[in-house]
């Protein structure tokens, strides 16, 4: 098939719903998108009023979202004359993780099974699950106690939201579900394979990102931690490891091809080429243009920042950054996956939970902060904010931080807390930019994906200022499946890699927003606070902070006697 | 007249209102009280839109609400069988301050003159009036560069509230005014020698209550400050310290007696002995029945905290205390004044500003509020907060720190920030109470009184518990007109001294709020992060903050595990 014909499907498995996404494969162009919210718990998503870290999903909903949505996308894209079903050269898939799900010998979920169907100890164990941090903090333990090298890749500290804490989690409290638990197989596998027909978890393609980010696979421990590692933790627990085929690989190669049975329930035509899968945020970085020097920002609740740099350069371990692994982004190219674990969380925590209900209801409380918020001038708050509200995951890898709020006068107002709140989460997104510049990694353009820069141009201004650089917003909106397609339409040998996919289908709107020197100037001062904050309370030395509040007072004075 | 039997009237010139009290001399019965909002102005303050540190108030209203409130208090104990006015003792006379206003030759207020009648600049210059800010800088600068002693007695720093940086106010921006004015006279000196008839002020008997705490009158350097101080501030300013009566006097000395003109106007016989007057806050102390070793603290929309000690006690210069001046608060003891700039302020900036209504409409949200926090155990919020949103008075006397709060995850609650506001405030309270014992003034009791201490229980056991101290509160709610009365009572010869009085007038309310052991020992706890913060942002050398937010969070597992 030439390149300049064609279509690419690509599917997004997020933390409510799924959506399929038919893109131009020339052109990048989506000519149709189609959702479904998850049928099971709420919004999706299962949960235990006694267990509120508890998160599951039923696996059953993945099968029927990928069904309804590529059946209703492909009918929807049929309206288009230039579409039909035949013209469908790859299919690629992104999910949420880390999501793991126990499955049988013959990679049947166990909550499909008689006899755990219902039960949330056999369901998928939702990213945001976080049932296993005693689990987790005895992984870390291990691993930093035993001198292994595990955690070195993934910013020093397992999570409770990854694969191995929520593997052991189910050997220690579900006996029963751990004895049928044949392997253990993140989300963005488990599509793949049930789409293929290749059901054997001993030989199912296994996604590098996903097991480089969440399962401490590295190739240069030669894929996942040793046998007597696991078995340290529980006798038997190296069993997964033996069923986990080696090497995990990205997502430009082949899981296999559609099967028949999934042909006819979806509208294609049989044998469609499916590339291995990845995660959601990976992916996104995909269709949001990522590439040697472009910092790409997915920005939601929390953030995910990605790089790439080339595999050759000699790129250093980065002192609290999440995640460096080879080929999770791009084939060939090292990925660098950083984040905030709390942005459009904190201003949904003030919206919902502390401002008053003057500024409209809660839908329009957002637009009405913002607005009172824009007109207000850099340093005129004489507030400044620590973003920790849920710990800090990147640069200071702690979550057992909190938020501050320092400058409050008897004067101090919603649209001024609301401002200081932004502001800290662009101080808290310049110092993950500055540590991996610090590093050797340049940063040439910042790509912003997700909601609210989608939605927010004050959000967007103040990134522009605070970190001193323009900021792009991807011309995508649906950067996520956009990057699952462009899978696809490498897999099907549309495109002859991914950057080449990259150059034809992803782009940026036309308005950046550029940083304004005034701005730039007094944010400068401001981030100068937030760094003696940022490190008094987060052990970074012992910085003097007598001069916090008073340097905050003059700011503030300055800005007003500009206005 | 026998001590046990007549009747004496205490006079309150408060911030909005006056109120006239008839008090029973040998019981301290409150038997009738009458009060009046002043005419001028909003709720009697005179603003000015484009100067919004102006506050003044019209002298008219003093002397109207002296004869409306007395005459109407008068009419009110006529009911009462065992009153009739010949039976009245004494009068005694409390006013805000430092309200000092500009009188000509004969003792008449400018702006009840045709030149001046309604010119703001003419009026009192009422506590709150801030406009003198950049005046009170300049005082301060001159005694310290000058190496003046004049600052030691009131906190290390002149205020922009006191009565001499009004006068040199005047003086710079008010020619016409400064020109015709003979003489600055506290409002609490004004209104004793109005109604004696004693309207000159260079014999007017002047406070030395008012003159210590606001004028830098000391009898170490002989009075006011001296005459070239003064002019080098601004040429002639000393002609206002050659018109002032030298010694100023405590409430127990006569100012004179009841003229013919009030007598008649208010139905009270003339000749009826009449106190020198005080500032509010400390015939507060009196009502509530203050004596050395008794803290009385009288909250409100901020604090003042009095102590007396015996003069012949070696007391040093308190560092971070407001005032210290004998005879203040108790003839021939020494008057100690610290206090808050804001606590009331706080919670009301919370309410009417930041918190949603879902607590209901403001005037129920301190109710709705202060239930939800008291459903909350200590350390349970998590959270810490320093109390300075209005500056700090005590003990760090630096109005350029602000408010700051730490610990806020994306569940923190506005009752959790309530109830974190409430505990800074009695933070702030700890740290004035061993300030003051710190020196040498052992405390034994506290007797809490104003609007809050009477409304809200909760505050009162937060204060018991991070105290440690039991929490008494006054038994009259009406403490400074108490007050007044009480020395109407002495100068009356009523009773033999203040102590006297106040062993048969005063006292407290039957339930008393005392320490909860448990509570204490959390309160232990974040207390010392209080003080962490407390020493960081106040410039009281450098402490390390990297356990704060870990020790609040494991306080907080604490309390919620003891749950």
């Amino acid at each position: 098939m030439p390149k300049d014909t064609g279509f690419s499907i690509g599917i997004d498995f997020g933390t409510n719903s799924v959506r399929a996404l038919v893109v131009d494969v020339p052109s990048g162009e989506e000519i149709a998108a189609a959702a479904w919210t998850y049928a099971h718990g709420e919004d999706g998503i299962i949960t235990d009023p006694r267990q509120p870290n508890l998160a599951r999903q039923h696996p059953e909903d993945y099968e029927e979202g990928f069904v309804r949505t590529v059946s209703q996308a492909v009918r929807i894209a049929g309206a288009n004359r230039r579409f039909e079903p035949s013209k469908v050269v790859g299919i690629g898939i992104d999910t949420t993780g880390s999501t793991p799900l126990p499955v049988d010998r013959h990679g049947r979920p166990l909550a499909t099974l008689d006899d755990f169907r219902d039960d949330p100890a056999a369901m998928a164990r939702l990213w945001k699950d976080h049932t296993a941090h005693a689990e987790a903090a005895e992984i870390s333990e291990r691993a930093l106690a035993g001198g292994y090298p595990y955690l070195s890749k993934c910013g020093g500290r397992y999570s409770s939201e990854w694969y191995w804490a929520k593997a052991l989690h189910c050997e220690r409290h579900n006996p029963a579900v751990a004895h049928a638990t044949f392997a253990w197989v993140e989300l963005c596998d488990y599509v793949p394979a049930l789409i293929t027909g290749n059901h054997d978890p001993r030989t199912m393609m296994r996604s590098i990102c996903a097991a480089g980010h969440k399962a401490m696979y590295h190739p240069s421990w030669e894929g996942l931690p040793c046998a007597e590692f696991l078995d340290g933790l529980s006798p038997g627990l190296s069993r997964f490891r033996e069923r986990f085929r080696h090497p995990a690989l990205p997502s430009d190669r082949l899981a296999g091809h559609l099967s028949d049975r999934f042909a006819q329930r979806t509208g294609l035509p049989a044998g469609i080429p499916v590339a291995v899968g990845a995660l959601d945020a990976h992916l996104g970085a995909v269709g949001a243009g990522i590439g040697p020097g472009t910092l790409v920002k997915i920005m939601g609740t929390s953030t995910c920042d990605c790089m790439v740099a080339p595999l050759d350069d000699s790129i250093p371990d980065i002192p609290g950054v999440s995640g460096i692994v080879p080929e999770s982004v791009i084939p060939g190219m090292l990925g660098i996956e950083a984040g905030q674990s709390a942005v459009g969380d904190i201003f949904n925590w003030f919206v919902n939970r502390v401002a008053p209900s003057g500024y409209g209801l809660r839908e329009q409380m957002h637009a009405g902060l913002t607005e009172a918020a824009s007109k207000l001038r850099p340093g005129e708050s004489g507030l400044v904010a620590l973003d920790w509200h849920n710990g800090n995951r990147n640069v200071l890898a702690d979550p057992l931080l909190s938020g501050l709020i320092v400058g409050q006068t008897l004067a101090t107002t919603p649209p001024e807390i609301y401002r200081a709140l932004i502001e800290a989460t662009a101080f808290g997104a310049r110092k993950i930019i500055e540590r991996i510049e610090e590093y050797g990694v340049s940063i040439e353009r910042v790509v912003n994906c997700g909601g609210i820069p989608e939605k927010n141009p004050l959000v967007m201004q103040i990134y522009a200022d605070v970190c001193n650089r323009p900021m792009q917003i991807s011309r995508s909106a649906q950067t996520c499946a956009l990057g699952a397609a462009i899978f696809g339409a490498v897999v099907g040998g549309a495109h002859a890699d991914v950057p080449a996919a990259q150059a034809a289908m992803t782009g940026v709107k036309e308005t950046t927003y550029c940083p304004d020197p005034a701005a730039v100037q007094v944010y400068e001062a401001l981030y100068r606070i937030y760094s003696a904050l940022h490190d008094a309370f987060g052990s970074v030395g012992s910085p003097r902070l007598d001069r916090v509040m008073k340097d905050l007072i003059a700011i503030r004075q300055h800005a007003r006697a500009d206005a």
